[in-house]
């Protein structure tokens, strides 16, 4: 049987266990041209909060009863498309399962002699590519400039900080605990970091941190961190909007001091973005950063859940609440 | 005597006739590479109030008892620079006073042929290059779209709907009397606008308005109207912060609605802009914006305030309320 974690209540706030259902359902099989696969590792992310909302977003939200969404690494169990063979590592988009099937063209294949395969939805995976084209593309990030990262220790931000630094950059982080403040400080090499359950003037933090103020502002969180940025933007400073993951979970919309006045004084940019925008160039950048990664300018750290599929709600809700360092992820089975 | 406006008093909320001062001082005399002008017609307009507080803004606040900056149409009394004759007609940045000395290179011949002379602090002046710039450089207006404008019946926003119109696009607009309303509809060509002030649910009123979305909204106020955009943005749209007057003269920062998140969803981009970042292409946008004047494809409305300089704070204060349609101007003295 295929065991799915499908939606069973639409949140309130932070989701509970209870917001989820285990199903099971026969394994599917796959047509012509489709390719049936068994679930490795599962991804869970932030933006999967916002998919169990009423509300559509760029994306057509989960329905009740429906598998949750979510990229996974997998392997092929059964093949009806020249491109793969049984036992190839694919990246797949099939959910919280252990087993789906997909369209050839819908998967990528992962190169298990690069890296651990659980990179593909990694620092090689969409976590990777988001920080690469959020810093880079969106950000135009120049080198030598200063930026700042907000969510400096979770799966993009750590990688955004890291990329900031190959390119000569000042990088300062802000992250929820000691512990990924000494991870981003010590192991990934940021310039300056703190922890901001610890900090009470985010503000007069940010000048201490950047006392040239902030040329790029990569903002991962939003709310009172990134109210703190624009007063230290510089001339020209760029703001980039991956991630609100402070305002998913609100019962209520928070209010905030407005800011738009600072841009004109500073003549600066916001901009928000999507991954999925650049997707012809990511075969480019997942090359330049799998060459990192073998450099060894690139590092990265996964909190890996145990215990299969079932594990997989607890585990989306403990990255909500920042308990994860680096890339969450469930671990749902071995390979063959 | 050579009269003159200074600051007497930082206002706290809207400004008061009594935090400004008439004051006499001899007329100056120019040095060698400089120019006597004589003040025709002042401009008043909302980044000067930026300049009475004692925050420093991108440029220098005006200190107790300095005259209060901005933008004047003069003529030449007196020149020791070879490319100025007595009786030129110039645009100078002398401030609030009857007579100004500036050095050559400061100045901008206005041509009396070409248009009206206070048209060169007005459409051909300022605020017409910052309607250019905001939107065509900072918007990156595409023919056909869609452009929403606040402040729509103002110096700067008569002219962004009408290049808008040039351009192809649908244009609306908003202000805050049924008279302007009418001006923008009937003189200016907009498809349609309305009266802030009578409509509560401005969210519902874009959507109504601008059913497809907006694809490039140009912001002259902030506040209610300016959050409800964000909801009405189109994928890739474009808000340009040229002005933020609502929240100018509040007594006590406001606070807004987050709304960061949609700009992922759009994908969508916010940029504040000066219009002093494009001076080498004035000149060439001067020469378009001329050539559409004199085909009659601008037209522009001036509220010009008689009686001298010491009508200017009253004029300003009146402009900072909405009292204006069009350039505000203050009439300080006739040409010889």
């Amino acid at each position: 049987m295929n065991r799915q974690i499908v939606l069973a209540a639409r949140p309130i706030g932070y989701p509970k266990e209870s917001d989820f259902k285990l199903i099971e359902t026969p394994i599917p099989t796959p047509e012509e041209g489709q390719v049936l696969v068994k679930t490795l590792f599962l991804s869970v992310d932030p933006y999967m909060r916002g998919r169990m909302n009423q509300t559509r977003s760029y994306a057509p939200n989960v329905e009740y009863n429906e598998v949750m969404v979510g990229g996974v690494i997998a392997q092929v169990v059964e093949s009806k498309h020249a491109d793969f063979q049984v036992g190839d590592i694919v990246n797949a988009h099939i959910g919280w399962q252990e087993y789906g099937v997909a369209k050839g063209e819908e998967l990528r294949k992962v190169d298990p002699t690069l890296a651990p395969i659980s990179t593909g939805i990694g620092i090689l995976g969409m976590p990777g590519l988001t920080a690469y084209f959020g810093l880079l593309e969106v950000g135009e990030l120049k080198d030598g400039e200063t930026v700042f990262v907000s969510g400096a220790a979770g799966a993009v931000g750590s990688v955004v900080g890291q990329i900031a630094k190959i390119k000569g950059c000042r990088v300062v982080g802000s992250a929820g605990t000691d512990e990924k403040i000494k991870f981003v400080l010590d192991n990934l090499g940021f310039d300056a970091a703190f922890n901001y359950k610890n900090v009470t003037d985010y503000h007069a933090k940010l000048a201490e941190l950047c006392p040239d103020g902030i040329d790029v502002y990569f903002d991962n969180v939003g709310g009172l961190i990134t109210d703190a940025v624009f007063p230290n933007l510089r001339i020209k400073g760029r703001v980039v909007i991956c991630g609100q993951i402070s305002q998913y979970n609100l019962e209520k919309p928070e209010t905030g001091p407005r800011f738009l006045w600072h841009l004109i004084t500073k003549r600066a940019r916001i901009e928000g973005f999507l991954v999925f925008d650049f997707v012809e160039q990511h075969p480019q950048a997942l090359k330049q950063m799998a060459e990192w990664l073998q450099q060894g300018k690139l590092k990265y750290r996964e909190t890996i859940t145990e215990g299969g599929i079932e594990k997989a709600p607890a585990a989306f809700i403990s990255m909500l609440k920042g308990g994860n360092i680096g890339k969450q992820l469930v671990k749902v089975a071995e390979p063959n």
